[in-house]
């Protein structure tokens, strides 16, 4: 097998603009989970890229040699072109893996992938983060215990407008009073979806040990199956068959 | 259209051996539980059956005219008869809808119904238990808030081992730090399934409002929608397409 | 109940463009699948909407009060504007039921809700079609026979690029040799969708009864159950919860 | 990686019973299957188990080292003790991989892990069977082309009276004109469970090259992805937690 190549792309706004994000991570959200990969990932190449790069540093030449793309937006949503955005969508079809992180539930992607409107209830109150493994045997939850805790997240609460997951991996409890469910997927085309909750710009979230397992066992996952570059065809009929549709039979 | 017909299956024993369940429950929990139908529906012919019934109350002339099924099981689960438990099955496959309640994850006709252990985990300690609505617009949760509270209840957490959902209403947090999947829709063969979590023995559950309002709301949108009896035809080709199949053509 | 609101909506282009079709149907593809809604439900009230009118017939106001939405569109699907399709989209979402008819597959509309490129074979070449029940017992097959055969359709085949559906009501067979997954149905938010393969516009399908029957079921199946207009609150935590996030606990 | 271990079993009854059977499989029909599966993946450890063995040839021990098990069966079903079904089951849901084939729908253990009927409809008429790929990039058909056809197959036809498929990778179109869902994928528990038509006992399916190529993807997509002994542990609070469902808090 060849090595696993995957793109970590982070939207690199709340790094540019807030000290208190620059300070956590020095070196961006995208390079902490870069990093988080490399570690359980070794044999993977793994790069990153960002909002700013010409076309979000996404090509159609980098993308068609992507294995799987992770994806962490907020603020810049409304920044990244329509035809990246559509350019992801085909490639994910086509059967390249998509793990979506956090506030990236409302990124032109997802929202693409999903069809609905991907919205959740949200508050940022420090809150104690619960995560429980939903079924213990699923490759994303290798190596994971029950359950692991984050001392700090942002909330996520239900409803979560999305179709029913194909399968529930994670759902977490809140102190607040909250659950959500944070690590759903889905298959869509040929390409396999993961989204995971965690990961607010103001905490440390993405050094976590657990945090970075997961993500990891995600891209594995996601890897590519085959490739399929769908079309529309005009099937031909063939003689013998015709026969059978001329009028008289 | 005709009156629904509800059976509303309690097994009946903590009621009688318990004093402290007797007192809560005077008719029994599958009495409150009728009587909480009955106000939300008031035009269903509700009645009740337990197990200690000939054919556990369920024959198959009874069952051959009820509607709904609710059941409430726990310490008699194995005392419910393989026969009885078939000729339920068989009727959810045909069209009869079925509501699974609390401990009844672990009778016969459940694990039938999903094919798998159905297990989760436990605890009696009298926990404060939220339920959150995962889809406002869902027929169960018809007139119930984006979130209701159970006092006290039984602890009941992931991972709950049975097949994806097709829909989530309802998700619960407990304040013990659990999460738990409380609402649950599946279809098997023609038939309805809605699990729901709340109503351990030892608590008033049974008679909260938001509860039965739940409850009469999932009789209501698991009622049948045709009846199918499936069976295993030998399909007979017709003439003329027999002519393709014959050796030659 | 509320009479049913349907809105049939027809792009309206080959009828005017092509005397074949409007030899076929006179007033319209549109008029016809009306009419035939409008035989099996009489206490509906069944509009019209096409292509060329302002908005394309579907203003905000009208979608407001519309409970279930057809759309039947070919040549036309890239002049539908993007507003009118996240319109409708977001209506669904909210539980507008919608009923895609044969060439949507390729709409603006059903691809945004699939998030797939809904991609399929096809094949002009006047081939019988035998459309088979899945689940007799389901409503949208109520009144239908094991099997049903339109003399002549246009060929679908496989792959149908769609996420799976939740329940699959028809399977075709067509005599030049392809099979498709003709009668599929989905949930998306509070919405309920429904795709149905035949329909091509030279051939007199949308006179057929049992046509009409299963459209005029899938219409009855997918009435809203209830509205739900989704937003993304900053659900504030209460004081009493507050206390449990404080440092310090 | 361990070599994967899979065991074909075969009920072994026509293979005895009927001269014409025995002729086209002298091996028996778990021998053809075998040598299919050793063809195209030849580091697995494939053995063979009938139902005339002790246990039926699966005890719990060769069951706990056993990877991916095939099922065909027929005249046989009622002969497989329950005991062995429920431990086949168990297992399963534990991680262990299921190919369920052919007949094997009526068996012990698709039932139970489908906890519907699985009825359908047939006929045997020597019809051609075309099958087609719903996925071209699902592992399942990797190295099959759009179609391919069997020369005579029993025919199946719908209503296939399973749980909606998680994924559909083959459906069938017979000469005779029916259709049927012949390659259906489920996960149940940590297991993973295919589905596949094929394999008439008088007719040489198990010879074919693509069959013995699909059933050998199937299992390798079967393989299990992790070990999962459910219970229904009772979890202990913890201290901490415990203060907050003290009375008075």
């Amino acid at each position: 097998m060849n090595p696993l190549r995957v793109v970590v792309w982070g939207e690199n706004i709340h790094e540019q603009q807030d000290a208190a994000v620059a300070a956590i991570y020095p070196q961006g959200m995208h390079g902490a989970i870069a990093e988080g990969i490399r570690g359980f990932l070794p044999a993977a190449e793994v790069s990153t890229a960002t909002l700013q790069e010409p076309e979000h540093g996404l090509s159609a030449e980098r993308l068609a040699t992507t294995d799987v793309l992770t994806w962490w937006g907020h603020r810049g949503h409304a920044e990244v072109s329509d035809e990246v955005a559509e350019r992801v969508q085909r490639r994910v079809l086509e059967g390249m893996g998509l793990i979506v992180l956090h506030s990236g539930h409302y990124s032109k992607i997802f929202k693409r992938l999903m069809g609905t409107t991907c919205s959740l209830t949200w508050r940022v109150a420090g809150e104690r983060e619960r995560l429980w493994v939903c079924n213990p045997g699923h490759p994303i939850a290798e190596g994971i215990d029950r359950n692991f805790e984050l001392p700090q997240e942002e909330t996520y609460g239900e409803p979560f407008v999305v179709p029913t997951p194909d399968e529930q991996v994670f759902i977490s409890w809140f102190e607040g009073g909250e659950v959500f469910r944070s690590g759903c997927c889905w298959r869509r085309g040929n390409g396999r979806i993961f989204y995971f909750q965690p990961g607010h710009e103001i905490y440390p979230t993405y050094f976590d040990r657990n945090i970075r397992r997961v993500i990891a066992n995600a891209v594995a996952w996601a890897r590519p199956h085959g490739r399929w570059v769908d079309s529309c065809p005009n099937a031909k009929i063939s003689p013998e068959r015709a026969r059978l549709s001329s009028p008289g039979v």
